[in-house]
């Protein structure tokens, strides 16, 4: 990015901030154990992300916060393979019971946490989650997992489109190349949601009396 | 990028052709005049996209496929702002009626060719694109338009998501800043869409008996 | 319905009630010209639920709810024509500036609140509403307008399916024909939402201080 | 339904026909164990209605029809708990492994026919069933299942909505009571489906050569 560049968001009036909002929701996108090893889908910055949301998690679970966390999972037979699996075959490799697709055990889903099987890139595509956060009254929701560049930011543009407030933990989502992480954080801290590192998170939320 | 960022997608199995199917389509994503000039949301090298695209919108209609036409769309009392409009703010001034929000006289809609009206970034969200392609039998769809790192992304994910095979007609898409748009192609590349020019679509179609 | 049907609900668990949340909002659905005028598309009971409807607009602007109207739009060269235009093509007559398509004079939404523009049956699908609810927190959504046994009924299910606690305002819906009234009315009480005339929402709520 | 209620039906020009498109697909909705029992779901014509869909389940794998069948699967912990499930507690019995949740045996998913599990009413809501039908290029849904005035009411809205042609397959349909059956075929066959019976479809359909 040049200054040039910087400077023609700021004439668009880009960049400005949708805020925290009154009730927060945390999403982990896609932290299981086939986007943690760099033979499969991991590698870059991805093992210091999930360092950072073992913490991020621990503090929504302490707030009290609605957790959902994404698997994609496929059927074993690939019957519902489609457009995404064309481009990127090996994803049918992350089935039901695939160890590949299982959460990290460093993050196991706590009982009413919601566990959200998806086949495409976003966290609401076909998924239930926009219900699940409308029935607990969320307004703001806060994006961790994995990768910045794919299944984050696409759920960044949905939960926005969805017309949530939206954070990225900056320090929380990761991915298998650095460059492609820093072009995402630029393109959705200008458009579609705020950039926060986990401290300015918890230190933006009020304290639960 | 670095030479080994390259190589983790490719050692990832990203990367894969989706293909050109029986039954394309055209989509062309928020060419108005708002992002057609640098004052307000254009600049980079949205110009010759939009010169480009004329030649491939007449290819597109001598082909007979289906086209569809992007705006955004406000409510002139701003009644239906929300989370992309705390981001971006100057969005609410495309209004029906306002000169920025019209679509460009070079590419004017024809009789039967759809308008979609939206207020996100995806042609697709909350909008009747889907279904219109669906009554159409269309398997394929090529996007053009702007911004590459926006409207156009999106539109592409979600043309993914939906199982339609997606091609970004690469001159045919334009960004404000050349860094996004170079980041935003290499993404779409890898995971969602084969990324082809005006000539190479050209190139990839019978000839119509 | 005989005594033994009614039975067969009450023994397989349906029919609970999912009540009043903390946060309603009110949609009042297709009370347009067209479907207030026999001629076109209206008949039955839909005038005596046009005059309750205008009270529990009254209700609901005086308790600050969010409220949202919808209109049946298709494009003027029937562009968007599609699988409903083909079961009643005269839907297609109900363009933006048509009078059948205007929002009755008595029902004039007032700033700030949404109208949506629709194509299809139910009030969410293809459309903002859900994004502009979620946006004002609401949880809970209070239903009128027509047809009861059309996009009444439509609005209803998807409500409910984005996790909506519903209520259907008895006697703010109305249909051409009392029978399939009477009929959505059982099903939605059984399955999707509460029953309640506008006089037991008005005493469900609390008095705002 | 007086004879009042059908003129004002007719008049205003709905019940028109749909027809039969080019590629046909077929979806057998919430023929699970529960949904045949009457001491769970089931009851009515729901037994007759199992039988025929054999013949027509048999009839569309010999078209080569993509077949896709539908079962109502909620998480163990009901952590997905949401509207639905206030209004109707026992759907939170179906879950992965409950018997009253499988498909029934002689309507087995063969390899290849998509299954796919749903919270809501709708064999789309928040399901791959668009996308992957999509895919597939149809263009006209056949609906068979359970039960009338509920999921198969709920999914041919949707396929209507979409932009499928949509077809009940009105003898393959069956509810817990009788009433609401006769009701939702009404509704259905004059706004967003055309009736006919499994023999019909069948003579409907040109000989594959």
């Amino acid at each position: 990015m040049t200054e040039t560049d910087h400077e023609i968001y700021a004439r668009q009036g880009m960049g400005q901030t949708s805020g925290m909002g009154e009730a927060p929701a945390l999403v982990i996108v896609d932290f299981v154990v086939g986007f943690a090893d760099p033979a499969h889908f991991g590698g870059g910055n991805i093992a210091p992300a999930i360092a950072e949301t073992v913490k991020l998690l621990a503090f929504a679970r302490a707030q009290g916060w609605p957790v959902a966390h994404t698997r994609v999972v496929y059927a074993d037979d690939g019957s519902d393979a489609g457009a995404f699996t064309l481009k990127a075959p090996s994803l049918l490799k992350l089935t039901e019971t695939s160890p590949l697709s299982q959460i990290l055990p460093e993050l196991t889903p706590a009982p009413g946490e919601l566990v959200v099987r998806k086949r495409g890139a976003s966290a609401f595509f076909d998924t239930p989650l926009k219900g699940w956060l409308t029935f607990r009254r969320v307004d703001t929701l806060i994006v961790a997992g994995c990768t910045t560049s794919g299944c984050v930011r696409a759920t960044v543009v949905d939960s926005m489109q969805h017309d949530f407030r939206t954070i990225v933990a900056t320090d929380c989502v990761g991915d298998r190349a650095l460059a492609p992480h820093e072009a995402n954080l630029f393109d959705m801290g200008q458009k579609y949601a705020d950039l926060m590192t986990h401290a300015q998170i918890s230190a933006s939320v009020r304290p639960r009396n």
